[in-house]
């Protein structure tokens, strides 16, 4: 095989400027990197990242690897692995995946995740919920995005659902709307209770009597059929019943949307609408531009990529922040 | 460090034996293979891929690198990913994830692949676009997804667009639609030129002249507000000029939606839709439901995936078939 020394050899060089080319090249000039590159090139010398980091010569280059679960359900949240491999490179670490099909991971999942010699470990799902970890994971430094797990002590960043539904209904009080209509998400998904939580809150802020609110729960999460019955049902002669329309998530505005839209009703002159998710790819298609909650992915899998690179000490769930975004559906 | 010796001693059982429970767990009684994971999981022993393969413990365990490039600004191919990993999952194979936040890769990126030793590369992008693929990823098997390179000897699979659009539109032209307005993809898309020839191959079977047919080109891939003004131009006392829109991609389709319906239009009874990719996660909010044409993602993953799995013989561009999925709109 291929070694560090066939490279300094060929390219006329100490093997401290290989390993600088390797780990530091803004240390060597541009004509020396380029004469390491291309005898790396020649040879095809493959460098062993555990094996320079047994060595030392790089105590900067750490991996983090990731377990996604739900990835392709979920395709909007794909900005909490943008934002862990961002902030990764910004520090000198490096990122790999693993998707996950099934939760908890099967052995031969953590097998594989372990065999990488990760330094330390990110579990994130692409929908909040719990999430089971296996005990072998929990020997290296690991944190939870975007989940909770069944060990309470654990790390771990998810959004604070119950501070962002509760400033966008004080913003929509705020703005005289009084006769809400809630088309919520499933009430077995986390996110239902506490979001309730803050409902709650911020009814009683203004003096609305939570019981006597209309709010129905989807009963599957992709159950958007069930939004034009719901709308139907509170029409009378084509007239909204309420003032606004509160969505459980972008996807139940969208169709609301339409409905709406096709009757001839203004958005937000004859009824308001406010979303939740302000989701990647999606938010800038509303016209006219929906009022959201933002789920955090980004800030999200910043914090755990974070954690893991500066050894935060933190344990248990940290709320992550749930900004309004203010546009013009009500 | 723990050996695999070392579980052997622990659970009482042979070498070959922990061997079969990290590789062939199916040939154990779910007794033994019990007592070995826990000797496993006791000694927090990490079974090395590498080293077993060399051994030829198993020669069913092979790895796929996978550099996934764009994911986050189209999250939408996120299928793309899932089928590989399926597809993976049922040889027996496993995946591993590199984000690549710009192309060409950096030899950084390079770098970390090598160090993981994959049996196999896959490099896939989200949107269909060239990548520059560096020559020390060659020396490896190597295949393209949704992607096509400076180097045409390499196997890539992408869309077939040509017949795609050149389907959806004699599917339209065989309605009696005859009147069409495009909006187009930007020009400088690589899709923009081979839809053209599809277009052009369809007007030509119904006698269109493709010379005075209504198209624009956007100018970026999300100047979505340019649709309200295109439709704006083609329409007098608010009837619509045009009997069908063709769509360059369902977003585009989606804003146009909101702007018909929202004149009072009826889809498809005063003016149809066609749309383009059947996106993950959006295709099923359409109300009415969209006729568009399928970005085939997951068979792109799925045949990527067994080029590297079944070493097949091909090589250069291998066109994927897109479906069109004929709905309500039109």
């Amino acid at each position: 095989m291929t070694s560090v020394k066939d490279v300094a050899r060929l390219a006329g060089v100490s093997l401290m400027t290989v390993s600088r080319a390797l780990n530091n090249p803004e240390k060597l000039s541009p004509e020396t990197y380029q004469r390491v590159r291309s005898a790396i090139d020649e040879l095809q010398f493959v460098p062993s990242l555990s094996a320079r980091r047994i060595r030392g010569d790089n105590l900067q280059t750490r991996t983090i690897g990731v377990f996604a679960l739900d990835t392709a359900t979920t395709p909007f949240a794909v900005e909490l692995l943008l934002s862990i491999e961002q902030t990764a490179q910004q520090a000198g670490w490096n990122v790999f995946i693993l998707n996950l099909l099934s939760n908890p991971p099967t052995d031969q999942n953590v097998d594989l995740m372990l065999s990488h010699r990760p330094d330390g470990l990110i579990f994130s799902t692409m929908g909040l919920r719990e999430v089971t970890i296996p005990q072998r994971l929990k020997s290296k430094p690991l944190v939870l995005a975007n989940c909770v797990a069944d060990d309470s002590s654990l790390v771990s960043y998810v959004p604070d659902d119950e501070t962002g539904q509760y400033r966008a209904l004080h913003h929509a009080f705020s703005q005289g709307y009084r006769r809400p209509l809630f088309i919520n998400l499933p009430k077995k998904s986390l996110a239902w209770k506490i979001r309730q939580a803050g409902m709650q809150r911020a009814c009683q802020a203004f003096g609305l009597a939570t019981g006597e609110l209309l709010q129905y729960d989807l009963s599957e999460h992709d159950a958007y059929g069930e939004t034009a019955a719901i709308l139907e049902r509170h029409m009378i002669d084509g007239r909204p019943q309420f003032d606004i329309l509160i969505c459980g998530n972008d996807r139940i505005a969208f169709c609301a949307y339409q409905l709406l839209l096709g009757r001839g009703l203004k958005i937000p002159g004859d009824v308001a609408v406010l979303g939740y998710d302000n989701m990647i790819g999606i938010s800038e298609l509303f016209i006219p531009a929906l009022t959201t909650v933002q789920l955090p992915y980004y800030e999200i899998g910043r914090n755990a990529a974070r954690y893991l690179i500066d050894g935060l000490e933190v344990s248990g769930a940290q709320p992550v922040d749930c900004p309004l975004v203010v546009r013009e559906s009500l």
